[in-house]
């Protein structure tokens, strides 16, 4: 049975403040939405562009029910809100994507061993909880190699490369910090590029696909996007059919974001999961006839999902850091589409904005 | 002297609540504004996505100066808003347009005398304050006419049609109400189109002009936008000239609309000034690279204007009443684009959404 799909002028609930937040309510509000931010941040940039907003933790169980007493459905745009907030909320309101998925996404460990019984391939891998481990990895999977925490981390924080010089008690000493963890060693992968395909699935099992872009990071953090990926169609098409495999073993009702390397001898292997809208999805803003905010709309709230094509190759560019000082030159240029997201503080590292080169190409 | 932009990151002041207003607070997000409606209406379309909520009279002083304190520019999206609070304001916070703008355009009047001293054609008028006086005009203008409140009109309200058996006293007195009234009579224009040209103005005197549009009424709404209008180039460059020396002949600073006729003997006839986004040119949103929502943001706060040209042929249709019920079947149109404006209550008449039929043509 297909539950009704909820309509416009019903409240979309908001985990998480930040900039994916923001724009997938500004997404929502053009469909006629109300929109309502649970955060623990105060001024984030989502709330500036809300309905209502609940300032509070994600332990704070009466601020969550009072929060769910407020919505018709609740989405996230971050994968690492607490299971049990999850599991408080589901009980009241439906959350998509549900825990389930979340679980797995939100821990390296389990995704891995996810996308590998699916027969997907990643970078071959092996978990490790001591220094011990870590050594006995390194002896089976060679270096350079990088040591990641299961949880919690993102743009490079919680990793460590370990080349031929680095002592692995010592890496593992500077992640654990005498503390237990969960981490993995992951091979080396010589990878030609990197890219990503992100995936909506509805309610009804519906999945709409954008198409696979190239992605370059810099300090471990995604600069551009090149849309459409430089690599063969056959490989695009095989990574496409990648996503859509994983967001159905995975169940997800929403968005699922799929990094990859595509290796020099032309395989491709699966980095990491997000079921949430994506920073190499920010082009769809501009150059799509459905941004991913509002499919991820559409999704949670039972509506069909929009066309995924692209309407013209475009590059897309973060602004990190001091970098959105540039604001001033990019809004003058005639085919730079630019995005702030209402930070007050301009942090080293912090994306602050970005901006859609549309019509380029990667020369630019 | 050319003052200095206002920055993202600022807040962008809106007087008025309506969905011109929130379509134009989600274009100030986009750029990183933070945004405060200022607006009598409690839980109004544009409150709904804005960052700060002021919900006062316009005649409440406290209000409008605590309002002032917390913005760093003032806009509007009705131009009717009372002069008193226009020039409150304008004493404490730049507000664009400005009142010398509001003064002209608030009053049909002063609004046709205005175009007239320009040398810009208009319907044949004369200002009536009694029925003896419509009678007057009726002898000079011929039969039919049309009588037209000065103040406060707007889709069709305070409208009547003197057709041939249409008593003049009988107009006036169901128009009047036995108060005192400035209002107009209008001659008949026997058109073969109605069109509109939004252009925005800078501060420094820059100018960009949208296509003109063809405008199909129903029931003295619009119903339909048909881009670009299906008339002859010259006529286009001529009416998108009149757009850009009212603009400049009355120093707007912001949008300024201009509703035109075309008659079947080929003259433009300025109809209409409103000097804010109008529900003519909600296409731009969709088949344009800055919509006209952006623009006003970019004009008030002293950026650059951005592009005009349109990107495809496309037909707007306004969703009025209980119209907003095709949602459900036009969410799944692959080249239907639909935004809805928050409002709760369905009423005869009441603008609720409009759909932007990208790629369209008038034969839809």
């Amino acid at each position: 049975m297909i539950a009704s799909p909820i309509p416009p002028g019903a409240t979309l609930g908001m985990l998480g403040g930040g900039q994916l937040g923001r724009m997938t309510a500004l997404a929502a509000a053009r469909l006629g939405y109300r929109t309502h931010v649970f955060t623990p941040e105060p001024d984030s940039p989502c709330a500036q562009v809300c309905t209502e907003v609940t300032v509070a933790e994600f332990d704070d169980c009466a601020a969550l029910t009072a929060f769910a007493a407020g919505v018709d459905v609740v989405t996230l745009e971050w994968e690492n809100v607490p299971p049990d907030a999850v599991a408080h909320l589901a009980g009241m309101v439906p959350v998509r994507p549900g825990a389930s998925v979340l679980l797995v996404t939100r821990d390296r460990l389990e995704e891995k061993a996810f996308v590998n019984r699916l027969g997907i391939k990643t970078a071959p891998w092996r978990a490790v909880r001591s220094d011990v481990e870590v050594a006995a990895a390194l002896d089976e999977l060679g270096r350079p190699a990088v040591l990641k925490v299961a949880r919690l981390g993102y743009d490079g924080k919680g990793q460590a490369l370990l080349g031929d010089a680095v002592d692995p008690a010592a890496a593992w000493n500077a992640l654990a910090c005498g503390q237990p963890l969960d981490a993995v060693v992951e091979g080396f992968v010589d990878f030609a590029c990197e890219i990503s395909v992100i995936v909506a699935r509805g309610m009804d099992g519906a999945m709409a696909c954008y198409p696979a872009v190239e992605n370059q990071h810099e300090h471990h953090i995604l600069a551009r996007t090149i849309v459409p990926a430089r690599i063969e169609p056959a490989l695009a098409a095989e990574a496409e059919a990648i996503a859509r495999r994983l967001a159905e073993g995975l169940g997800v009702v929403g968005l699922l974001a799929v990094e990859m390397f595509v290796t020099k001898d032309g395989q491709v292997l699966v980095n990491e999961l997000a079921p949430r809208p994506h920073n190499s999805g920010h082009w769809t803003l501009d150059a799509c006839p459905t941004s991913q905010f509002e499919q991820l709309v559409r999704a949670v709230c039972g509506l069909p999902l929009g066309p995924t094509g692209y309407l013209c190759a475009c590059v897309m560019e973060n602004l990190i850091g001091d970098e959105v000082a540039r604001w001033g030159e990019l809004v003058a240029v005639t085919n730079a589409r630019l995005h702030l997201y209402g930070k007050r503080d301009v942090r080293p590292g912090r994306k602050m904005g970005h901006v859609t080169w549309v019509g380029a190409t990667a020369a630019l």
